[in-house]
């Protein structure tokens, strides 16, 4: 694999493995690439897991900007500080690390407040370069620079991440379960606990439709709701097979779309509940099915959790009486409203205490060369998470 | 004036007086009207004082339906509980109370829930009768039937309210102040302390532009704000003479639109605050002032309050990058979110304690038969709040 140790590596460019995507929608190719050592600010973690989650496949497959190409993507993994650049004291070599998307430098006013995950100092961008200096870490070995993916870049046997992109975990989390909480189990967790507060005995809808893939965060935020002690979770879909993987997820009931005859979905839900859900969460970010999850959350204290986006320009739309009216909240959150460096270890707690279930989602486990079937799985909606390992 | 000792009169018809809406936007007909007695869970109230509240005005010239004449028209109003309807044992002759066009049944799921003030078993409607019979109390002389106006209708020496409609209160308030909390002050209040949740230090920005009128709204949620602990209130209109009354209700800031350049309002309200107002509350109703408001909102936690409605069928619309990037939350609230019963009585030992400022709302008193002068200043935006003593 990479020609180096990792004793004596800190300071000098590493070799390695890198799946990398040179055009949009074509097989990931693995290269050889320098990863150069971390700058201020900086570790270098060496992956151990990598997962797939399906905003790489969203951006593996987008021609125009902020697609870019060649790129190393990967977002969810976890991995080892093999180096850490001038000045670092929050993480040393050997450090079991999750590196997140999303910033948490501790520093700014939304690091600081409870209120807030969006961290002012690195905000949320999807860039292809680092944070802070906006220059890569990546080339190949003809010298050609090789774009990031939000900050993380985990298909690779190396990366250089951001400290406040990188958390540190407990080593009694397996790696290819601890991955998971990079990104999509996450999201979807701290949608339910974190966003919406979801409270226990509470109704809950999630709507599902139309994300490609097995129950993407619908099993996520499954799994948030039942946690938080919802009694009744009634996911939307067109793929009945997303009952049967919800129903470990604490899913309690299903409504296929096609099959509600004349209805509208909330109004199958306004009758099978009181008046409508206490939490309604969108997965998928089109207009239409953002509406229909608003009519259906009760009036007087319903809440729309939006957690989609169709495509940039997109409006949500909501009838004006309504929302005066209704006294309903409508709301969106990135990575579940969480805070990484103060939540993460807490997820991790919850699943060494089987209290969250991880392993459950773990559909798919593979060698990382094997990436590209990992992506025709994702592709096909055949897994519901498919994690990579580094080395096996 | 009206033809009736209190004494007496109870289960009877009472001749008296009210101005009827016959046409709109005409002039009210100080009538002659016959108001039945009170039938099971209703009460008969002889009204002290009443005041003036826009939606009066909004109903007062809307020809098409939900308007509707021959109408008796007023919802802000303090009275005297004349006699009480079979099985009544909440209310007894004399009571003090202030009637309101929300119900606060105390029975249903909403009236028992903390979360919601929108009761189920009578719900919010614009409805020209009682709300359990569906039919009216009033007649004039000639038998022919008067519509209510949501549940009230207090521009009448008498009337018939439902006892989910009517909150005992402290005598020690006196009537041209109480009045006042039967909406508009309640409204703007509860926004800022019960849907908004304003905290002390908190930033606020209130967009009163384009309501008619001097402040209405505007101050009323100031007020709010401010008692709220509020560090910051912003008010945003064309009307500058709003920042003067602003001021006595804790305005500290004051955009004028017009006078931004080619900057957005949101955009000077940023570099006002750190990113953006942790409050912004849109009194009109306008789509393209919610939209307004959002963008005004910090992100992270940032909320928006819609208070107004612009007009049926009316929507709003986001952007759906923005609902989910921001973290902001959308919501709106009737009658500010309050319950009548247990939270009028909270806002009228906070006036007693001069906590709440109520005197300052009132720039105008006047008898009753003046009720057209009242009109016609607040068309003209020369009052904040006209109240009209029935005798005096
Ligand atoms: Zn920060
Ligand atoms: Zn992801
Ligand atoms: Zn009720
Ligand atoms: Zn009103």
């Amino acid at each position: 694999m990479a020609d180096h140790l990792a004793s004596g590596s800190a300071g000098k460019p590493i070799r390695c493995k890198a799946a990398v995507a040179r055009k949009a929608g074509e097989p990931l190719v693995i290269e050889d690439v320098i990863v150069a050592p971390p700058k201020a600010c900086e570790v270098r973690i060496k992956i151990i897991c990598t997962s797939l989650c399906h905003s790489d496949l969203t951006f593996w497959k987008l021609k125009d900007p902020p697609g870019c190409f060649p790129r190393i993507l990967g977002h969810e993994a976890v991995g080892i500080v093999e180096s850490v650049g001038e000045g670092v004291h929050e993480f040393v070599e050997g450090d079991y690390v999750v590196p997140v998307f999303l910033a948490d430098c501790g520093e700014c006013t939304d690091c600081r407040s409870k209120k807030s995950n969006l961290c002012s100092k690195l905000p949320f961008a999807i860039s292809p370069w680092m944070p802070r200096d906006g220059t890569s870490r990546f080339t190949n070995i003809k010298e050609e620079i090789l774009y990031h993916f939000i900050h993380v870049s985990s298909f690779s046997e190396y990366t250089v991440v951001d400290i406040a992109h990188v958390t540190k975990v407990d080593s009694a989390i397996p790696p290819n379960r601890a991955c998971l909480l990079s990104c999509g189990v996450s999201t979807g967790f701290g949608a339910a606990w974190r966003t919406a507060g979801v409270e226990a005995g509470s109704t809950v809808v999630i709507f599902g439709l139309g994300v490609i893939g097995l129950g993407y965060n619908l099993a996520e935020v499954a799994e948030g709701a039942r946690l938080c002690g919802a009694t009744r979770i009634i996911g939307v879909d067109l793929n009945p097979e997303k009952f049967e993987i919800g129903k470990k997820f604490g899913l309690t009931d299903f409504i296929n779309p096609t099959s509600c005859g004349n209805k509208s979905v909330s109004q199958v839900i306004k009758e099978m509940t009181d008046e409508g859900a206490d939490y309604c969460f969108e997965c998928v970010g089109l207009a239409s099915l953002v509406q229909e999850a608003f009519d259906c959350c009760r009036k007087g204290w319903g809440k729309t959790i939006v957690l989609g986006v169709d495509k940039p320009g997109s409006q949500l739309t909501f009838s004006s009486f309504d929302v005066l009216l209704s006294g309903k909240i409508i709301t969106g959150a990135l990575f579940g409203g969480l805070k990484a460096k103060s939540d993460i270890p807490i997820l991790v707690k919850k699943y060494i205490n089987k209290e969250l279930q991880l392993d459950e989602f773990v559909t798919h486990e593979m060698k990382f060369e094997d990436v590209n079937k990992a992506f025709e799985l994702l592709v096909a909606g055949k897994c519901l998470r498919c994690v990579l390992w580094m080395e096996k």
